[in-house]
């Protein structure tokens, strides 16, 4: 029987937990120390520590306090690592918890962290979502049903005391050029709701004074979110501090390339098994500077496309210089504008794309002016035929099909 | 036997064919027309029109002369179509010719188009491929042999007068934003290279002088080159103009996600086997703007990769905001890098990248400041393994197998 | 939280189950109802009702009582399920209990059932695998890994009664052909291991007297051992009772195609998340007479295959009539003999075939007098490279690598 | 430019070619020869050499001449070949002929061959399949359409003269033991329709009376009929004679698992590039019998199927012991009926199955006394869902849309 190496209360808060921490920091004490070679299971909290409810409200996303995430469950020592090797860690499993088998996915409101659209879909919107083994639907987004490609969206070694200066000060510097841009250019160190595990004393203070958001991906990994990381892969992390320190967190059930709506993913709580092994001295003898990874060999066969391209002149006609961003909004509006004639509504589409296994692709990049991105859209998760035909679309969803409270307007 | 609707003589210019064009206008004559459910076949030259020759230099590269190019087969009527219609394509076939099995891929020099990484590999490269039916080797490229997913990188329908005057007018604006930048943020029209078809007189003076450059894709694909768009699938365009005028051409024997090198696919001539349809009043129906598609049931299954993260923080270690470009330059630059511990000289690297069926995914884009992109390489193209080992690479590409001519320094 | 249906406590002996029976008979009484749409669990004893243990030694597997087989859970209603339905399964989820990971692979001896192999095969082995997982490794059988396709073995509904004299007619027409053979042509009903869940008194004797073993599939579905029925297909299953009486059991980890040696597949106890719906009176609409049945879309992507052919010509070099047993059983010989090279001794790579996900397909059957029958070995299962090479093959298994007891001789 | 070894002309008969032969036997000669490493292609007739039309009627099939087949192209010599060694052969390409873009499939009457289900379809049958690029349709089975998987349908080399003496005598054996069958159990050599390439005079008339017919597979590999054998594949050859001598015939455009109309496969003329390579004393290094092969990375993606079961208890209810061959005939009869509902005729569903790349799996063969086997259909072949739906089937070929001739009665 695999050890599980930390245990999560889902009745208590997560800064009730010591072995859970919600900032990078290299001094944050390993809640656990394993060998190279071992396998053991690691709990999970949700990303937001349990704010948001199984119901058909969109509040508490509105009012998610975004300083707190990510709450991750770590860091593990692994005996032997040392700074320069490579941490070799395969996804060996991963799931909910039986007796929480929902997850939820939020479009944020644009003061409150916006996405990908938020230009476009300003207001905070929530879809809950029922797993039925490795299938799921969501009452709120009627006609679609898809397999979970489960993932963690965030998981890495802690950084070292140089790499975390790097960080602040290169992120600070981005901040300083729109200091009151809303949303904010990147979140700077945060102390008041930090979680430093288990430091504590003014040594935590210290720390969670100048201890890295987790929001961005960086170059230990950390908030990825890449949704081909499900059980089966394997992954090369850059080592930074003696043993390492693995974190993980912010499982997700499944999720699109680009996690667009921010809380793009179908979020929830549950477990990962993994196992961990060492190359040594790998980063100089591979030259690795970002993690690397290898895809499970299980994956969903989701292999009828519809696919929508996107140039990098933008909505308001601009035109805009091998800009993938730009393309890639536009792939993605092309695509909710062609699922609205089913009748969807425009967020809802958004969420599709957010969370199905979409696949979004650098398709070309040097054409000047213009790049292009695809999105692929697998045809096979709606119950309905969405690929065109000489007779147009039949809309499939009904206005009555609509929940009120989240997805009004 | 399939109707051939347009041949080309390879022995001559592209200039002297008047089924070729090298400029989008509306008012291009069709060579043929065909009734929706046809299928037909049509050759093309590649996209430089023989300006590259089968050697071991890359001065050809080095000096091509970009503004002839693209060389494209057509226009092709369909009867019925009018403008707001889709024209369904389907791909049935593709291929070189049988007395030239080969292609070329080369790196553009910085004063010459340049590419992705052309601060990283500013001077011109070639490599010769040579076809052995459906896989492809290069005495240029050693160790490295793979399937081709051949596609058209360049097809469309011709614009309206009103989408013309709207490219011509966004990228004339771009280009004034920085009129001297090496190389430039758009290519204007000119005329002196234009090659109008069956146009003659002062119309084609006219029209060249106006006539949009095929570089870009645009609203109505043109050069998407999209890596998938091979055998097999199908392609929904937009129609702006009475019979649509299909052209295409700019044909692939393989490319990855990006066409990274700028000339990054291995680029032949050849031939494409095609059928058409008609959704009428498609736009409109589906709420299209740019060209949907459909992959094919067929094609290469490699399954195994390594993949490479970038995020978008730049080589001088600056801090950019969500952006894909810088990201997925990182992730290219980490690939090439690993590549080169196996022996590889960077640029070799590089074109393996731009040639191979390299995917491109578009993975995290919301989680400030840092996008994150994704490079997948499928590890069974090389001869040898490239999977990450405790005991480390073993170098597996010589130095003495570099060729001289092209891949010195 | 999915309602657990059927609770098994592994450390009761099967008998002591009264929600478990390992005989098919009309009159067994439904354990638990469902209603069409419901989701459930279900929990299962491994096929032997826990024979066999986790240690080095072939003595359970050689002793093993085969009356006893196989202990299945159920049978569960389904309301308003009639004769002349499709009952729709879901297959949402399974796997392995988290106290027990680990399954076991049996070579059965001659004298107790034999195998496909057994005139090559005649003595009892076993292997003993764990779980990791999605994957798994043997002590037993070094240098394979490889990833669970896990499904039940066996699942169906209950006979009615003419369909179950049916059975018993023409199975004792087939012995009684030849009735002294070993092992036998067929398993007659066989009272004195009989459990027949909740029947007791003389009704349960009498049904034990007259209830069809559970070994061979049958119109029914039953013991169809099929690979592929893992977690994401769909079953449409013929219903011959009032309410179904679904029962399910023999959980496998994973399996080759034939599960050649008898117990081929990796046996294990565990659970099993079901959905179910009607087809009402499907069978005469759908003309369905055996089980039909949709994939999963979650599979392994195993693409690399070494394909193994075999003729109907037999190991004595007799000629037989387009027999595809006598084909496949040459092209696992093939495979054997092959796998040999590499170090293995003949019963692991008998094994090999038997649990790892082996394709055998029909590939010719009507080109007299030889059928041509083909098995699919996945390469990327193995920890080195077993393709053929010019320089022959690299021993990779040493005889210090066969552990004793159980692989001797 | 590939050269092409062997040119076919398709206005003459097949017999007045004399690179071409149909029967095997060790002296024919070679007409033309090869290093190892060299490509070329090779011109096939169709495996009848022409006997059959592309019109409506079925009596070509009827009357077909099956003592002249199969037409094969070589024999092939690779310098330094000899007996023991592995041939090592990629198909690199294949296809039919520009200017015959069809090909045909039969069902072969009773008398005059038969099939795997001749005793439900006795009478002869035609359909004509059109090629578009690589996929295909046929206008007497209207409803479906697919993508070839193209495919020579034998391939091998040379018998020795002892390979040769224990085919003649073990396949005499057999047609001894019950010589009056129709149809018979084996085909003996026969001189009369015998074409033996290059030889002539008394040696051609003395090796026709001995030739081995080239209707089986055998451990040469020969008419394997082997659907996945496509471009991209590799196989390995056993050799028996000096320089091996490699022939090759019977194209298909696509074939079900065991091409069960006998004439299963859409048959047609065309051309196959293939390079050789090999593997010195291979058979004995590998402990090769029987051809073995790796099929390739290219192929179509059919990942939804509808899987039909089938058990050895005949059509008649009697009870085989563990027959693959029952279980599949069962498979494809529950397919057949299953597909009736939907408007085809027996004949045509037959066909369907013979002709789409359908799968046919040995699932189980232990199981006493039931074998069980699995037929996979492809269920993006049709244009119309044939997946079971609550509300029934709802027929989509109408008795109007099959066409007299061929198909009536």
């Amino acid at each position: 029987m695999t050890d599980t190496l930390i245990r999560i209360d889902l009745s208590k808060p997560a800064v009730e937990h010591d072995n859970i921490h919600n900032r990078w920091h290299p001094d944050i004490p390993m809640v656990a120390t394993v060998n190279p070679g071992d396998d053991f299971i690691v709990e999970c909290m949700d990303w937001t520590g349990g704010q948001v409810g199984n119901n058909d409200g969109a509040e508490d996303i509105r009012d998610a306090d975004l300083t707190q995430v990510h709450y991750l469950s770590g860091p593990i020592g692994v005996k032997g690592a040392e700074p320069g090797d490579l941490l070799v860690v395969d996804i060996l499993g991963l799931g909910p918890f039986p007796e929480q088998t929902w997850g939820f996915n939020g479009i944020f409101a644009r003061e409150n962290g916006g996405g990908f659209l938020t230009d476009h879909f300003p207001e905070a919107r929530k879809s809950i979502w029922d797993f039925h083994g490795i299938t799921t639907r969501s009452r709120h987004l009627p006609g679609v049903e898809f397999t979970g490609l489960m993932h963690p969206g965030l998981i890495g070694c802690l950084p070292s005391r140089e790499l975390l200066d790097e960080w602040n000060r290169r992120e600070q510097g981005l901040i300083d050029s729109d200091p009151q841009r809303v949303p904010p250019l990147a979140n700077p160190p945060y102390g008041d709701t930090a979680h430093m595990g288990r430091m504590n004393g003014d040594n935590a203070t210290r720390a969670a004074a100048e201890g890295a958001r987790t929001v961005p991906p960086r170059e230990h990994g950390g908030n990825c979110d890449i949704k081909d990381l499900t059980q089966g892969s394997r992954v090369f992390f850059p080592v930074y501090v003696k043993e390492g320190g693995l974190s993980v967190g912010d499982l997700h059930f499944s999720q699109g390339d680009g996690e667009i709506t921010f809380c793009g993913a179908i979020e929830m709580a549950g477990w990962v098994h993994m196992r961990v092994n060492l190359i040594k001295d790998g980063m100089r003898l591979y030259s690795v500077k970002n993690p690397i990874f290898q895809p499970s060999v299980m994956q969903p066969r989701y292999q009828n496309h519809l696919i929508f391209e996107g140039i990098s002149v933008d909505e308001s006609g601009r035109q805009h210089y091998l800009d993938t961003n730009v393309a890639y909004r536009q792939a993605c509006l092309n695509a909710i504008e062609y699922l609205k004639n089913f009748g969807y509504s425009g967020a809802q589409a958004y969420s599709i794309l957010g969370t199905a296994p979409v696949q979004g692709h650098i398709s070309g990049i040097v054409d000047i002016p213009n790049a292009c991105a695809t999105l692929w859209l697998p045809t096979e998760i709606f119950d309905f035929d969405i690929q065109p035909q000489a007779s147009g679309p039949q809309p499939s969803i009904q206005p009555g099909d609509l929940p009120k409270a989240a997805w009004r307007g």
